[in-house]
């Protein structure tokens, strides 16, 4: 540990480090195999083993039926935001969106942009995305084509606690980049979940897919190949070539969330984490979290000091300590820790020592300001 | 050395050992910073240096002006095979495409999934793609919008020896993923060159764009943001979260190719490589060469045995040997040596050797055959 500090990160994030130390070896000669993993034919027995081992570890962590095909994909999330609509959205019909940031907004541009129709469900922007709609603030349209959440928003500190009601028979379509495989999630509520891999799940440069069998064929076939869930769904992710380092990585995230207890540990784990912070932040009269209870997200705590002045200061001095990339987002300001998956308890309790050691330093410039 | 074997495939393929001892380094702790390359923000200062320096040493070993853009982007070039049309070809006009094997068809295809127009001004199907048109056979239609080729065949082991010309003005667009930066490129030539890394650049998951600034703007506005050229070259590839790791990894091959004497060393290098090969096959009369002179790629050297179960049999027992991926690709059958540039002159001696071994220890199997 003592050459590596705290990454607070919003992502792409720590990872776990037995993952970064078997990856230090596969880099050189994986599964004794006498080729590194970046140097495996994607076609081979080798790579088929740690893909076919990466979907087995996915489907047991949540517990996902057959019903569904898992996609190790390209392109992030922000290539989700198009794929989705193109293969889900009739002209003749409308998605609705559940807004709770910016990157919703961005889900909701990019359906706009292929001239499709978008209902805003709900939204959150009066207040800056400090909370999650309530069920009552939910209007849905008319027989929507689906409904779209993001679960968690990074830049707002905010998350969903409970999947919201949709309209019977209406798939549910997740953005769940931030915080997924972070507690236990009961897929068979959803039709299509997507979720960039850099903060919870291995590297940038992989997205994983989870899409329900039925909405793989409910797409027009004119559109590009690469484009179609139906591609890569028939060729199990390796109609061209993969991410295989990202799909190698993501298969060791998941035995090492399996090796922590699985899903359920890692909500515990995550939301004693976050409690550590949290309930200094409501005990605290000098940082306050911005998410309202209730609304509070586990994986990103926004905070704010007692002016911009002092925030600066904080995290400039945090930094030197070697708390890292506590920078709040250029939209939101302040603080924000990131504490994801891999996150160390011991990073948090680091962390919220030095908030206390910090704020008894600078109480006067506090009053005084 | 002792505990990798040469490793012969297609791709992914072979990586310089000094890049992946870096890799290695690099996943922990890169540049001092306490955290691995995987785990930093992309909008952060050890990345942006990364990026600046992968992008400035690409520039150098091809003198590549700014009038040319150069972009690190994902989805390989599967999905460059739609992003050139959809940026590049008005709805209008036609694209001319030399068909050199299974990569132009595919090419193709994607434009007339996207309802444009093609004309194929050339194509080696007629003898199964076993060389390179000729300048007589080309026959462009009247003012195309581009000429796309592919500029090295992997699965047919051809390659063009040097650029077609094309009519004055009119871009040349070229996949170039299994031979960029093996020799030589006068970039000027092009007007987009788009590469995936993994053959002789990098791991799978990152595609290289280099796109004439003047083309960045002529595509519609109305696409999704992700598969606008402009959006990429807006933000230096860091529109959305850009596979980091791939990145960093390319700028460690782009830094030993340039410890190895730049692209005129690397084209020596593989030249005698290839030259090891072709020699004694055009010697043997166990084993032929399939692509004909002239048209011989320097990266993929595919040939055949006297008859399948004699190439079967080489195939496994080369592989016994710590020869590996030697297995022609499914549509061509035989052999298939890829030589790429971080393939060691030790292992084509290695398989040359083992080869004239072979030949002298089935010869009377091949007589009798």
């Amino acid at each position: 540990m003592t050459d590596r500090i705290f990454n607070f990160s919003a992502g792409p994030a720590v990872l776990p480090e037995p993952v970064l130390k078997k990856a230090q070896e596969a880099i050189w000669n994986v599964a004794g195999s006498g080729i590194g993993i970046m140097e495996h034919s994607h076609r081979g027995k080798v790579f088929d083993r740690i893909r076919d081992q990466a979907e087995q570890n996915c489907r047991e962590l949540a517990g996902i039926s057959n019903d569904y095909t898992i996609l190790f994909l390209q392109g992030g999330a922000s290539l989700q935001f198009s794929m989705v609509p193109m293969n889900l959205l009739p002209a003749d019909r409308t998605a609705d969106f559940l807004v709770t940031g910016v990157w919703s907004q961005k889900a909701v541009k990019e359906v706009k942009v292929l001239g499709r129709k978008v209902h805003v469900a709900a939204t959150g922007e009066a207040s800056n995305f400090d909370r999650i709609p309530t069920t009552g603030e939910i209007k849905y349209s008319d027989r929507p084509a689906y409904v779209h959440l993001t679960t968690n928003n990074t830049i707002y500190g905010t998350q969903w606690a409970v999947e919201p009601a949709v309209p019977a028979g209406v798939p549910l379509v997740a953005d769940t980049s931030s915080d997924m495989y972070s507690r236990p999630i009961d897929v068979s509520k959803y039709g299509l979940i997507y979720a960039g891999a850099q903060k919870n799940l291995g590297p940038a440069g992989v997205v994983l897919v989870i899409i329900r069998n039925e909405l793989l064929e409910v797409g027009p076939k004119d559109l590009p190949t690469m484009l179609q869930y139906r591609t890569h769904a028939g060729e199990q992710s390796l109609y061209n070539t993969p991410p295989t380092f990202g799909i190698y990585v993501m298969g060791e995230v998941f035995n090492w969330i399996k090796a922590q207890g699985g899903l359920g540990a890692m909500a515990e784990h995550n939301g004693s984490k976050a409690a550590l912070l949290y309930d200094y932040l409501d005990a605290s009269d000098f940082f306050r979290a911005v998410a309202q209870p209730g609304s509070r997200s586990l994986m990103n705590v926004c905070f704010r000091g007692p002016t911009e002045e002092l925030e600066n200061k904080f995290i400039s001095e945090a930094t030197k300590r070697g708390l890292d990339g506590l920078k709040g987002h250029r939209n939101a300001g302040g603080m924000r820790a990131s504490i994801y998956n891999a996150c160390p308890r011991a990073a948090v309790e680091s962390l919220v020592a030095f908030m206390k050691e910090f704020e008894r330093a600078n109480r006067g410039a506090a009053v005084r300001a």
